[in-house]
């Protein structure tokens, strides 16, 4: 019998590999070619529908999309169309549901209920034969390969990969990317690997052993990072996890923040990180323990787990590496199966 | 000097009244006014911007227009214009602003950004004075009054049936209400003086005295009440308090379900309510400690806060007095002042 969180430890190992391998052949033509059809149809808007850890993945393409495309984006509530009937308008837009499984009923739903109302559609997924990617015009594989744990890891950061080359593909035009931009991409794999050698995951898992609920913040592209770092810790290690965007946590939840709530924050090397150094200090103010994730060291942080310097476009493919293995390492100090959490399947049926 | 709390008990039982204002006199005619202009200019999708409560009455006003107009609305991350320079077309839009003080920089900035690319723009806050308010080319005045506690209360539910007035006026299109939905809107103040008669909320409040965190959630419109009684907990009795739709939380965070979570599921007699069945199914599976908020019983369920039995539509104005009682009762059981939560400022400026 395999060892506990053996599953898990694979699916995260393998990440290096699935970067490259999304990068070349096939899979990345077939971007480039949905990139190219998106360009020339130039929706004026992009809906994106989606479920716990691919909901990250949509959240990251949303700022994408904003920032780098100017389109408007936005996440979807499915169940104003699944629960309650709404028929939205949506001949002006892209649909894209994203899903590992792409099995979930209520996004195929969404889908199918937009492509009857015109949208231009689309399934990102690790499974091209699955009933999302029926029901979509067009389909992205994000080419994960199979996922043993029932946390998703590998398939999470296959989904932001394969939504950057998408993004930049129409920012492009043509689906091409510049020569720059896969050079950067190109870079992935190998900062993916170093950064996977890092050992800070497992000093932090002992020192959090005893934590009875987690904070995790960032701002923009690192939010994402935030929400998935606190799915994981609730998916493996059963541990009540708060995220908040940095300016959020202002709004409100700040008051929550005491010397015994532990504070996981992304601060990148670039705007998102300039904005967090506010919120840092109001952590400080309030004498929460705040670990940093990042390249550079931030003051009134304790702790820090290094990333690499990147530009933040790119930090959310890596710096979840880290965090990924906290989850798995905190939930093996509790004596818990990250492989197979308790009430959970690796495919969920919502509608 | 003022008893404890006294602030936020004089907002929370000023609601019926707020609500009987907002309904007539010129309030309710410039509404009509807002919605007939937004009528005629037909916005292909509505994004909303707001930062904490504010942001959850944006989330119902999404959900209605959604379902009530069939216009794709969400919520902008204000991050990606204010921290990373995005500058999305948003010529097709209708862009709201929801602050009730209307101060907050980041959301005037993307309301500047979003008028200049030619969208319409319109500021829905409790002071018509506000930056906010100048910044946007149309102002709903939610006519709450001075809001004395920092946690917001009265000016959540102002929002609400601000912006339910609204959508329904745009719908009507010529922002006059129907008589039937004009007949169940006069309904609310009554159903809300009725409902703060209940005293659930204190005896609840001793239940979770030494409750360490909390789970929240709802389905459909229910799912913002979810999210602002999660907020309100956290702002005033510092009890970390994770809020979920009900569908997500089957997608992963359900594993952390156990007998000593309490869970507030919020259940309506409708769609949402019907689509939580199984959602509090699973929770019982894992043994949870459900306490239902809805006008009928339900299987599964420890205890009930009993709530007016209305459309599913209407419910967010009334479910949530009783859970900013809770909120307000399980702070001071708890020797917390939620007049004044500590490290917190009544207008957040954030960017």
């Amino acid at each position: 019998m395999a060892e506990r969180g053996a599953g898990m430890a694979a699916d995260i190992a393998e990440q290096p590999d699935v970067f490259s391998r999304l990068l070349s052949g096939p899979n990345a033509e077939a971007i480039g070619q949905v990139a190219a059809a998106v360009a020339a149809r130039r929706p004026r808007h992009i809906v994106f529908t989606a479920r716990g850890t691919s909901d990250h993945a949509a959240l990251y393409a949303a700022y994408l999309a904003e920032i780098r495309l100017g389109i408007p984006a936005g996440l979807a509530s499915p169940s104003a169309v699944t629960v309650f009937g709404a028929r939205p308008d949506l001949r002006d837009a892209l649909v894209i549901g994203v899903s590992q499984s792409g099995g979930s009923a209520d996004l195929v739903e969404v889908v199918r209920v937009a492509r009857e109302s015109g949208a231009q559609t689309l399934a990102v997924t690790n499974d091209p034969n699955s009933p999302l990617a029926g029901a979509s015009e067009m389909v992205v594989n994000v080419a994960a390969g199979h996922e043993r744990a029932v946390a998703a890891t590998k398939t999470y950061t296959a989904e932001l990969l394969a939504l950057l080359m998408l993004i930049e593909g129409v920012r492009a035009g043509d689906g091409t990317l510049p020569a720059d931009e896969r050079r950067e991409l190109d870079r992935l794999p190998g900062l993916a690997s170093a950064l996977l050698e890092d050992q800070t995951a497992w000093q932090l898992a002992a020192r959090y052993r005893f934590a009875g609920r987690m904070v995790t913040t960032g701002r923009g592209y690192a939010y994402p990072t935030a929400r998935e770092t606190a799915l994981k810790l609730m998916e493996t290690s059963y541990l009540p996890a708060l995220s908040f965007s940095g300016a959020d946590l202002l709004h409100g939840p700040l008051a929550m923040a005491d010397p015994d709530v532990p504070v996981l924050a992304v601060v990148g090397n670039g705007p998102g990180g300039g904005a967090m150094r506010e919120v840092l200090a109001r952590l400080g103010e309030r004498r929460a323990d705040v670990v940093a994730v990042g390249p550079a060291d931030v003051a009134g942080s304790a702790l820090r787990i290094p990333t690499p310097d990147v530009d933040e476009r790119y930090a959310p493919l890596l710096d979840i590496l880290p965090l990924q293995r906290l989850a798995l390492a905190l939930a093996l100090a509790r004596g818990e199966d990250p492989d197979a959490p308790r009430g959970l399947k690796k495919v969920t049926v919502t509608r």
